[in-house]
């Protein structure tokens, strides 16, 4: 199911990429029963969200659409509350605790998902207890401390977030609610793709997957066959897709993503000044990978036949005072 | 007519304020005979645009919303097609054009007009000639350049701009399109107040202006009550408003707006930060003299009564190039 794949992809903060040709009919309506998530577990998010988050616009540009010669519908997540689409899912998360549960959570998380379970557990009642890396963005690290949230410091890499959150629930006595890999977060994300077949995309569609080339772990997985972590912490300017894919989306990227495409720094850098020049739109580079890929030379001798493509712009938390490489030719 | 104020003050650039009470009636529905532009001329003008322009969103933030202890109500003509208002008075005055008079315009402007009048000749079909001050941002150049018009260069002074386009007119037989002088290029940019009286704001309003302290002449005429244009080239941020007022705005402006506020270059800097942190909105300064306004003392102050506040977005070109002032303290 096109949506949930979608929902997969963006739990892993991957950009996502839908083409369509018109006329045609839904691929694929029901998940394989092995994924952790079905389409109604997205369908009942959206109902269980609906008036916590917002509906986000998708807007054009017909200066980008003369670049990518193609029709671009981009749905706009950063300006979802707390500047990226994690809210879905970190709402969806606290909301499906049984009430026995609910009383504290945590998590590990690079920053949005940080942001989003701090916002979710305010909105709840509860107290939140962060787990980020020491490299995290400033910026979202202040805007975890403004929700209310506690921030639990961890080393930049899978085995100390996982680690150190472990340890964090034994001391607190809170629930984990995994950035990616938690089905009702999981099913959460899912909502931008049904949101999206409600806006601009019929669902006869394509997915396809952008990561960077310095994190290409989906990229490798879907090459081999096999889950494949990232062995190093990538070193990438697109910060939200340093994590590596786990066991419950890998399934659904497996079977349901078409192709991955991975970008280099530079195309990343550029789609992303792109956006800001000629949409105002301030995405964060994680949000550029979308319009990085199908600017690619690759993608566009690949996909000659697609005219009309939606893209994710799944957050926009940059901080403003680490943007030299705006300036890098 | 408090819209057609409006336009005058976007005719200049100036960031709108629009704050509101509830449950009271228009205060003014006709412009007095003495001013260039009637209210009749506005709704026309909104017509003979329609489908030409973008209708930009409103869009609020809870977060800024707290910072200024009022509802705002962001009206995002960053969005607009070219990236400012300014094309709602473009095309109304290259539409407004007898045929035989519509063989090529003539402009000078710091950029946004520039591009404005450059994409309107373009859907006209019709030469642009326009005369940019040496020291305009360069990707304001690009885009005239990109828009198809011809650049013809001049020094940074109102006077230096005057005579340049009197000799282009003489030369290529254009017809000049005052920047903000123009009565149909008012009355295009009055649409905005229409427009966002049609969205979010009734119709009962005061009509606050925002100005830098470095570029004044607005706030020193409503003082003196004499049109005083700035006599020296204004050093400012918001390089939107460095050209003074004129005599076909000063009469709205002398007799419609209730203020005029001035705000500091780092009031500027900071509200506009606060939009690109907050909204994810990349607006360029000018269009941050609104927030600061509003976040000033003097304003929190003096306007304790008024809850919901309008404000214009005016534009969003940036040169990414130059955005050191984004690091200064």
């Amino acid at each position: 199911m096109t949506c949930a794949v979608a929902a997969a992809r963006c739990t892993a903060a991957r950009a996502l990429l839908g083409g369509y040709k018109a006329g045609t009919t839904l691929r694929c309506v029901t998940m394989a029963p092995s994924y952790c998530v079905t389409l109604r577990d997205v369908q009942e998010a959206q109902r269980r969200i609906q008036g916590l988050v917002h509906t986000t616009p998708v807007m054009t540009s017909s200066s980008l659409d003369a670049l990518a010669a193609r029709n671009l519908f981009f749905k706009c997540e950063l300006l979802q509350k707390t500047g990226s689409f994690k809210i879905r899912g970190a709402v969806n998360a606290v909301k499906s605790l049984p009430a026995d549960k609910c009383t504290a959570v945590v998590t590990h998380s690079s920053g949005n998902h940080g942001q989003a379970l701090a916002l979710a557990a305010q909105m709840m009642g509860i107290p939140a207890h962060v787990v980020v890396p020491t490299t995290a963005a400033t910026c979202k690290k202040s805007a975890i401390l403004g929700y209310g949230a506690l921030i639990v410091d961890c080393e930049p890499t899978d085995k100390s977030r996982a680690e150190v959150a472990a340890q964090t629930v034994q001391k607190t006595g809170g629930v984990l609610i995994h950035p990616n890999q938690d089905p009702a977060v999981i099913a959460g994300q899912g909502t931008i793709g049904l949101e999206v077949l409600q806006q601009a995309i019929k669902p006869d569609i394509k997915i396809y997957a952008a990561e960077p080339l310095n994190a290409d772990d989906c990229y490798r997985a879907k090459m081999s066959g096999v889950l494949t972590p990232n062995l190093q912490p990538p070193v990438t300017v697109a910060d939200g897709v340093k994590t590596s894919i786990g066991p419950n989306t890998w399934p659904i990227i497996r079977d349901e993503v078409d192709e991955v495409f991975v970008v280099t720094e530079d195309e990343i850098k550029n789609a992303t000044r792109l956006v800001w020049e000629r949409m105002k739109l301030l995405i964060e580079p994680t949000a550029g990978l979308g319009l990085a890929t199908i600017l690619s030379r690759q993608f566009q001798e690949k996909t000659r036949d697609i005219q009309n493509i939606g893209v994710v712009l799944c957050g926009g938390n940059v901080d403003l005072g680490s943007i030299d490489w705006l300036k890098q030719p």
